[in-house]
């Protein structure tokens, strides 16, 4: 079923054709620079609102030369005619109403925006501020996190790419979890992020000469990624779990880093701790367990969809300390959604993902 | 017109002689361009073990014809015969046997390292992993952070200048140690540096290439910055606190960020606990309470030695995060320093010192 | 013992009142960070189209606490009323407006815009694009470079701030077209700068996740400052120089670093050239010629009014390279604005100038 | 012949066995990053002088899991043994060394040191200081810029990867000097390069401290990369040619932009001579001419084989400015090294190289 190279392929084996709407912004053309060598797939359509006309290598120089497509305005019928499946990467609020009309003309969809992570959409409006636009179809939407969701993301058509943070804090703490071995009252979370997890569209807190250099604490008590996280915590464990998230922006522009301690329930040490998380995720592709004396570091998954994790404990206290690193534009963002999308369309799950991090 | 350079003031006016030992790392440095400027003070002698014979110029370029004296290996006579007062900027266990030398020929010492800031002997050999060559002196030592020790500090002879991470931690913490308005148990430090504080040593880690764009946790459950808040916290309190506190490098050079979270103890909202702040640090000439809706950077406070302090509750967990930010050689270290010594000498504690952040 | 702080000075010695016009850019707080310890000067208003109403606490966080203005739309007779002189930190073309406004109220003015630099309006347009709104002042107004125009800037009541790039490329080639050292017309100038010279409004090319690791040329073969560095090129030799000067932008706030190649017309070497420059220089402040075997590097200015400058000579090609180095945003704009400023009050011209650079 | 994917390749279709000898450096692991997706590669063995003993996942933990050789110290017959290609990523003088040994074996060596650039060992001598140790193998010895010497490539046994200064100013020039159309003798090329190109020993100038936020020119009319400019830029035209050259230094990691200036001879304007680089290189792979308005970045190559070439004319001074960029380690080393690899065994010359650049 699975194609392994784009130019061997027969042409009797035919591609999925995928269309990227909002293909401009920083999630777009990450899809693109993964899709571009995915040997299963063809682009043939992307949209753009502030660079509709404008070829593509125009938008982003970096893709000049390598693809040849001109952006177009968002028109759900001309998406569908053009692509058998569609992702999303435009703002939430304007996901919701593009899904809405892409999947009654069958097509299978992955969202890249939070409009679709939320079973209850009581928390979407409480966090976002909006009445959903399509409630209906939250029931169906699967959370796209495959070392959660693998099984319902086989049958889905509409698909929720996790947000960058819980990406990170999650596959951190779902161990920890789901074997009772921390008190999940007493999680703190912190995490660092890089400037590309704020999107694309100038503003003065991203304006180079202010944030280069710069440290801060960010919607302290207020980050909308924080029910997000309660959510899926909550379902691991039957029973509601409230969080401390306090997200930081730093001077550099890919990277999460997440950092959460919790107290023990249990007299397990770090090397039992690692041990648990090894086998854990043993058959994962793209989580790495790293060994005794390392911790993650973001620069070390740049680029690449690893989520790296380790953990020391604090013995003094009582307490676990788990620290995970992804790079938040590919396994927090476009690479975890083609991972959903070889998922769903039944590829191996690592084609075209397996993309070494850039290091140094 | 009138100008107050301080080259105008009198003749007879003797000005206080400083010797700065370590002036090749960086806190060696950060006293240098602050003190060049300060009126009181004339630098009187110098001391590099690995520049020795060099003129500061060449150690530091940006001091180029602006200061025009000589490196000289460590000599403790020669430099308690040139200096009214010395700053130790040399490495923990270096400075206690310079302090041992330097006291008893009757010289005034602020030191930057470690050596002094414990009460406890065993305290500094269980993290330090040596004996101490001083514990006689460390009755007698301050710890010079003046927001809590400006009294001792007038009498001092020996000043031992606080950690860069424990000045964050203790000024966002004061307050509600002291009114016991949160659980110490509850309380996760987390906090983010700048490569700075890990000094002028080339080494892997902090190799260009390696850190920029970097962000990672270190020494987690383990840095030896964790028994110095823990020592002042607990004196604060009149018992025993143990903290997690988890350190974070990002590539940046200056500043420190600390996010402290806890649970609250009374009902107190965010707006109570901000005039708590405001009325606490009124009189304190480099505390900053930031006002509702703002948090503190690092690049606001950039080579000043300001200390801004801000603060959110989240009132589903019943917590409260404080978030402080320093310049870790200024606050943190050298600028923290010269408060100090301007205690000592009877000055105006601002004296040289009130530069505004540099931004951006 | 004795402090010279400048709330100490008599109340008797009256200070100069200054406005800052256009307070909430880049130059506009490079102004107020050195101009708040000037201990001649009192800053007694502060303009702001975009801020108006705000204090200037809230624009720039760094100065909060330090200085306790309100920003305030533009007046001109507000702003004549309460300063004796005015610095000008708008943009080109709106300065020159509130100069014509301004100056006949019998202030004196430092525009740090582009507006006053030419002689010949026909220049103006040219590069501009607009007609000069007030061609009659620039017969008057002295191009604020004291390296070049120290006398007429005694008795100037409308000084032009140099361009951060000319000022860059003219200390760095004075003595070497003064004394026909090289051929002029094989001059080719190549120049680096941070993203601070850009200014402060947000726009796609300086958004942080587009410019960190960025290196590039831009405007090349038609930046603004080409023309600067022609015009006073010419009138050192008395006949016009046509120069190829190509910018280039990288990742970085502040400095700019100037590399200046030319064929040498006589046979010095470069220890006879560093001579000349030492010689040239000798009485200059803020111009220091390094030694042989050393180049300057931004980051030894930074903060600071320093133009650092050091060359080679290409045996091989019978070249000679000069580089320089200064903080555009404190020698190439505010810091030399007040250097002139000091000039034109007659004060030292070191006053309240006199920072080390802030270095690591 | 070629194989397009490691996958689906027949266990009839042998791969090459590739060695990385100093495995451990930026271009080792550069090396590894690109070969471990290459579909006609089987990396069999590392080997590391510093690292021996130690896993390649320790060494680089992006590599973590990805692959898992040891690193050996190097042994020539060891590494005969194991390989059929090897690639020697160690520093000069050590290179040549081991290509003597390693030659005799009857291996394809593409060495990315210096040793094997020059066709006289007198200039090799002259700028590296020591004699040849193999000056009989410089005559065979194929400077591996593909797109000047692809044909001498095909049937290499010892190839020469350029530096990374020469591929960025060579491809950059090409066009213009083989046509004649600038005077060569007013050449002048100015470079700004990150750290990554200084390798990753520690060391003070490229410490995290000193270099961020920095801007310098070094090794000024003596970089080691001139005499291979010019040997190749001589050759182009058949009579010898002298640049001056002035590399600069950023705080930045990945990209070289190199901005070359030189008078025109024709009357040609900047859409001809574009319209001449477009037909130069309109079957070159790797070499993007950008349009009209656009000049290079090195964001937009880095991570990738590409190098983008653009231009402008000054015509008020008659010269053309061509600025390139390449990410260094890729066109600039290692992906230049697998591109001869590519040429040299017979394969599509893109295979494994075609990884879009990494943006933001």
């Amino acid at each position: 079923m699975v194609v392994a190279v784009k130019r061997q392929m027969g042409e009797t084996e035919r591609k999925i054709r995928v269309a990227v709407v909002g293909a401009s912004g920083y999630t777009g053309v990450e899809l693109l620079r993964l899709l571009i060598n995915h040997p299963a797939v063809e682009i043939t359509a992307l949209t753009s609102e502030s660079y509709a006309g404008a070829l593509i290598g125009e938008v982003f120089p970096s893709l000049f030369g390598l693809l040849t497509l001109t952006c177009n305005k968002f028109d759900a019928r001309e998406v569908a005619r053009r692509a058998d499946l569609i992702f999303l990467a435009v703002p939430h609020n304007t996901a919701m109403t593009a899904a809405a009309e892409l999947l009654p003309l069958d097509r299978k969809i992955i969202d890249l925006s939070a409009d679709f992570r939320f079973r209850d959409p009581a928390v979407y409006r409480q966090w976002y501020g909006v009445d959903h636009a399509a409630p209906e179809l939250l029931k169906e939407a699967v959370y796209a996190l495959p070392e959660l969701y693998r099984q319902q993301l086989t049958a889905a058509r509409l698909a929720a790419a996790p947000g960058c943070y819980p990406t990170a804090v999650l596959l951190g703490l779902l161990p920890l979890i789901k074997r009772e071995i921390i008190d999940p009252d007493s999680l703190v979370i912190d995490a660092i992020s890089g400037a590309s997890g704020a999107g694309r569209k100038p503003d003065l807190p991203l304006h180079f000469a202010e944030l280069h250099g710069n440290c801060k604490a960010y919607k302290v008590a207020g980050h909308r990624h924080t029910p997000e996280i309660e959510q899926e915590l909550s379902r691991c464990i039957g029973r509601e779990i409230l969080v401390t998230f306090t997200p930081h922006l730093v001077g550099t522009v890919r990277g999460i880093l997440a950092t959460m301690t919790a107290t023990l329930v249990t007299s397990k040490d770090a090397a039992q701790l690692r041990a648990l998380y090894q086998e854990w995720y043993q058959n994962e592709p793209f989580v790495r367990i790293l060994p005794e004396g390392r911790l993650p570091e973001t620069k070390q998954v740049r680029g690449s969809n690893y989520c790296d994790i380790g953990l020391a404990v604090d013995a003094r206290t009582r307490r676990v300390i788990i620290v995970s690193a992804i790079d938040n534009l590919v396994k927090g963002a476009s690479g975890q959604a083609i991972q959903a999308m070889n998922i769903i369309m039944g590829l191996d799950e690592r084609t075209g993902l397996q993309l070494p991090p850039l290091f140094p």
